[in-house]
């Protein structure tokens, strides 16, 4: 209790700060109230010895002294050789040089002599040893249980951040951007330090600090010494750092005539501008690419392929270990193309054709993020290829910061899909993990959804996407189930029932979400404002930029033919995953609408018809928001007040605007189907007419 | 020291939440380690009685319960009617009805039998009271001198915040806007509260939510129950809520033909669209209006005048007692204009001929919040319309987040200016306030500099510039000086040296920015990245939105020839003032360059010639930057270290950069005087080239 006086100087005062406001993410080490855990782990944990003397090692032992401490209420001091008597924590660096990445980041957690010893080949095992004991413990669990080892399955394990120099963030929902780069590099947020705590927490070893359709900005020495600034919080933690290029920089920055990847000056260009960055950070990750895609240049400007251009930049990179990591989210403004197989398209054939050092990172579904979209075609064939996996965790499609979608169930039906590339079992996870094809390289990659928003995500829940995205990255054979219970317990509560209550939303929240949004293989309502759907939409510079190009609707049915009657999409895939999704009889119903025309009045494997399954869906997704606020009204109790109170509220705005976006479909849907909606709905209150207002309020300058 | 384990369990852990990051304001309710004074206080404060049950009364005892309760570690309970012994604070409402605004503002504070007695005629005066009480405890003074009386000399004292609907800030540098639009109404954040709280502090009574450059989605009823959830939190601290408008919201949000003033249909339009904001936020405030200025629409658009506009509106909220408030801010794309005189020129005219519940809205300075600006010629020119001032508080010209500016010599500067009206002593300040020509509406507005960063001004120091605008709303007598102390102490430090020290940077600060940014009357370098000056931007789709506008160097010269023989702006004056500054010999240096074209060798009052005196005040300006380091270096020990540091970081970005804006403007001014810099001057480090490239880096996408 010596202590307390001292911490009270320090609690910020103001009406309202006495809530969690989130900020502390899953890392709340909570004071432990059970006084039989607290004497448990107070005999336990008496000391941390850890003799190397790293930064990471540095912040594994301080992260388990503040941590533990805060739980415990005890100062437990950091030594640097084992005290001859007590136990405690020892931090425990093996010998072994020269070790895989994988290995560096491996730990194993055992107990000797009522030591709890931490073992690593690399510091970053220590730091990620550390987290998991913590995890641990913040669940109160015996100290006996966290004996346990771990390695992780990708080996780049990468936040995308879509954030712009001004500090906008493209698709962010949380507020500006966490990069204050005009005080950089000499003012440096402490929150950076906290961002790199909760990544390093979670196996999270590379960050991409701008967005993708990238400023050259970035590449001048006054913003390199920005990011550098940030590199030096980042690595501290394992975290190293990455760059979006412009790649018509040796143009734009360079004053060159050309930024063709052939021409030899635009190599050299790239060679010096790479040595510039080594010399500035000097464990600089490499440059994400996104080229040639939205109106970004790219090699195709000059008739050269995708590998000419990622291959420039590789050999450029080479040198000092560094990754090129190009996108293969391309599509072209052709009206009678099909954007679903575009990826596919560009860059199947080019397999083969990448240096050793290039990956290439793939959305896990061909269109972009849609809240259910089948995985992508080209998973399983680049064999030749290290492809990493794109998620997206801000909710461009999934309702911004008002819906409260848990997505560890999107990423685990992409990651356990089945491609049949090597016959059954051939998983897209074990195409992203390497096993399949023996890849050199592997990276999971998550948009991240954080912005300067106190709660860093907005919707004080969606930190649980960013979690989950961590816990995959690192091992992807966890279940959707298993990370939301953890996440729960670290972040809200650890009363088993009303972690349970939260749990069973989070896992149904994502189908709840589809049925009132997207449902039976249905996308891209959104258009203009990406914040009200407009399903009417008919009008863009580009076809595919419109949302009819997606639905299809028509006087005849609804959904985009891509069997062999149409478009043949489904040919990307191999024969048993086409067989099995070309015949509307056996394609799976969420996915229906995404390979075929369906007359309205068609009957459906549910029983019903096509308009009364989607009646059926829209209606009861929208309904069960109203379930998913009673659920979260029992747990009232067991939250924070002002937490609580918080997500209460962003309920009531998404139960209102599920009634919205159903009418939104219903009403247009309603033009081509001409049927009624079932009696046993209740109309809809507005008119299409009234509803397009609606939307138009958020489509206004 | 029973509530301390309850409090503990509220303690936001992090390894770096410890620090005080900014974000109470001046409420920092530091506990008190003076025992002397803490004893006198915990006497003296053992209830606090208020009978009167309105939320205002409710807050202001809240706000003494919990600020007096911080300080001295006791808890203070709140009762309705006073204890027949102890002592402590009583809120006493006097009976009067019918009270003005001024009046029910008021307060007197005084000692009765013990007890601490806060009187007014209207609840507001009880929550100013409460916070002056405070105020005066915070800076640990004797109870005895809390004893004074105060009345508002400014009716409305507003904020203006230029936020934009999807969450950017027109020159905004602290981040995204406070007001989550897409959240709101459902999901109230509480820090909303704690902005309310602290302007009512500093007694600011009025909040325009939203850009003058005005989306017409704030009329729709969609946003009004959005802004009508910021009204309820706001409303609570007596400040009432505001609304810019789009003036063509007829045509775009009416479907109407027309937006012309004059036309029946349009006054219809606002007269129902007035009545359902009313129905929406019953005390609403009034229209903050932005009209025929930089693109926005207005009523001369159907060749009709301001006044026409106005009063057009002015019918409008004429029932519900809202009011116009209409911005002079305008100028035309005319080459051969000086944007010097048009807010003049356009409105002087129209004295007398707007309704009564209008004011116009001035910028203190004739063009556009520059770091030193003469007085708008406007003051004083229109006796029969009530003229409100308009400062900025957000540093667009000031160097954003980055330079520390203490902006209340700004204020104070324009504010006691002699007009020579009404003879001499006819200040700005007679003239705003109302008492020079008996104007029933008196108006102060400060375009904000809040934002969501943590320390809501993004530059820790600028927290300072929202509190002196408060104060001087209220009080325009007060001195720069006071407030600064006052400011520091409550803020920063309660030592009497350390707060000298910083007082004194305070207090040099503007003029340190002045002299390497605009010295001698220049302005406004700032064209395209409003991050990097162009003194020789020379392009653009107005002559009047280029560098070399305001400044007109040329081989013989520098500065814009406002005298009779140049565009004569200063005949706008009265003729006490237009005589001092139209003569080079008498005009004050500081105003120089905006009278006059100066040639290059001409000598100055100072005894320098023009060339030397730019020279000289680059080269000390930049130079007094290391001043501001040494002095804000020597109060480490007294500051929160995670403070201290935010500023230094900071202080080395303002020298990084007052360096780079000296060698813009010297190096660029070089290519016409053709004269070398003083030899006691180091030379520039690089060349008008690379200051130039520097500046790009700024510019690109």
């Amino acid at each position: 209790m010596k202590t307390l006086p001292l911490l009270l100087l320090f609690i910020a005062f103001s009406l309202t700060s006495a809530a969690d406001d989130g900020y502390r993410l899953w890392l709340r080490y909570e004071r432990i109230t059970d006084p039989a855990v607290r004497t448990a782990y107070n005999k336990t944990f008496s000391f941390i010895a850890v003799s190397d003397t790293s930064d990471i090692s540095h912040n594994a032992a301080k992260e388990l002294q503040a941590g533990i401490g805060a739980m415990t209420g005890k100062h437990i001091p950091i030594v640097k050789t084992m005290p001859k008597s007590g136990r405690g924590i020892r931090l425990s660096l093996s010998g072994a040089t020269d070790v895989t990445a994988v290995k560096a980041d491996s730990y194993v957690i055992s107990l000797e002599g009522g030591n709890v010893v931490i073992k690593s080949a690399g510091n970053t095992g220590l730091l990620y040893g550390s987290f998991a004991l913590l995890r641990h413990l913040q669940q109160h669990l015996p100290i006996e249980k966290a004996v346990s080892q771990s390695k992780p399955k990708i080996q780049l394990r990468m936040l995308n951040h879509w954030d712009n120099p001004e500090g906008t963030i493209e698709r962010g929902y949380a507020g500006s951007s966490l990069w204050k780069w005009y005080e950089l590099p000499e003012t440096v947020d402490p929150r950076y330090t906290d961002y790199a705590r909760a990544n390093a927490s979670i196996g999270i070893n590379g960050t991409v600090v701008n967005n993708v359709n990238a400023s050259a900005r970035f590449l001048t020495a006054e913003y390199l010494h920005k990011v550098a600034a940030l590199a030096g919080v980042f690595r501290k933690y394992g975290i190293k750092t990455y760059l979006s290029i412009h790649f018509a920089a040796p143009k734009t920055l360079g004053g060159l005539k050309t930024s063709d990847p052939l021409d030899p000056e635009v190599r050299k260009w790239w060679m010096e501008k790479t040595k510039e960055v080594y010399s500035i950070i000097p464990d600089f990750g490499g440059f994400l690419v996104k080229a040639n895609s939205e109106g970004e240049p790219g090699p195709q400007d000059y008739g050269r392929t995708h590998a000419d251009g990622a291959n420039m930049l590789a050999e450029a990179l080479a040198p000092f270990n560094g990754v090129v990591i190009w996108r293969a989210f391309v599509y072209k403004a052709d009206p009678n193309a099909d954007r679903f197989k575009a990826a596919y398209d560009e860059f199947a054939s080019l397999d083969g054709k990448f240096a050793k050092n290039v990956i290439v990172q793939v959305k896990n579904g061909p269109i972009d993020f849609q809240p259910r979209e089948p995985f992508s075609p080209l998973f399983g064939n680049m064999p030749k290829t290290p492809l990493g996996m794109e998620f997206q965790l801000t909710q461009e499609y999934l309702g911004f910061a008002t819906h409260w979608v848990y997505e560890a169930p999107i990423f685990k039906e992409c990651l356990d899909a089945d491609t049949y590339v090597k016959g059954k079992g051939s998983t897209v996870a074990s195409i992203v993990d390497g096993s399949l094809h023996n890849y050199p390289l592997t990276c999971m990659a998550g948009v991240a959804n954080t912005g300067s928003d106190r709660s860093w995500t907005g919707h004080p829940m969606a930190q649980a996407n960013w979690y989950a995205f961590g816990r995959l990255a690192w091992d992807h054979t966890l279940s959707a189930q298993a990370i939301a219970r953890e996440w729960a317990q670290l972040t809200l509560t650890t009363q088993p029932k009303p972690v349970a209550a939260i749990t069973d939303i989070m896992l149904r929240s994502r189908d709840i979400y589809v049925d009132y949004n997207t449902p039976l293989g249905l996308s891209r309502p959104w258009t203009g404002a990406h914040y009200a759907p407009e399903p009417w939409q008919n009008r863009s510079s580009r076809p595919d930029w419109t949302a009819i190009y997606y639905h299809r609707a028509d006087s005849l049915g609804l959904g985009f033919d891509r069997t062999a009657t149409g478009s043949n999409a489904l040919q990307q895939y191999r024969p048993e995953v086409t067989r099995a999704w070309a015949n509307p009889e056996t394609c799976p119903l969420p996915y229906l609408l995404w390979f075929h025309h369906i007359s309205w009045s068609q009957k459906l494997s549910s029983g019903r018809t096509l308009w009364d399954e989607l009646c059926h869906r829209f209606y009861t997704g929208a309904e069960s928001v109203v379930w998913m606020q009673k659920q979260w009204a029992s747990v009232q109790s067991s939250i924070d007040p002002t937490l609580h109170a918080d997500v209460t509220g962003r309920l009531l705005k998404q139960h209102k605007e599920a009634i919205w976006w159903r009418d939104a479909w219903m009403l247009y849907l309603q033009t081509f189907s001409k049927q009624a909606i079932p009696a046993i709905y209740r109309r809809p209150e507005r008119t299409l007419e009234e509803v397009k207002e609606g939307v138009n309020v958020y489509l206004m300058r």
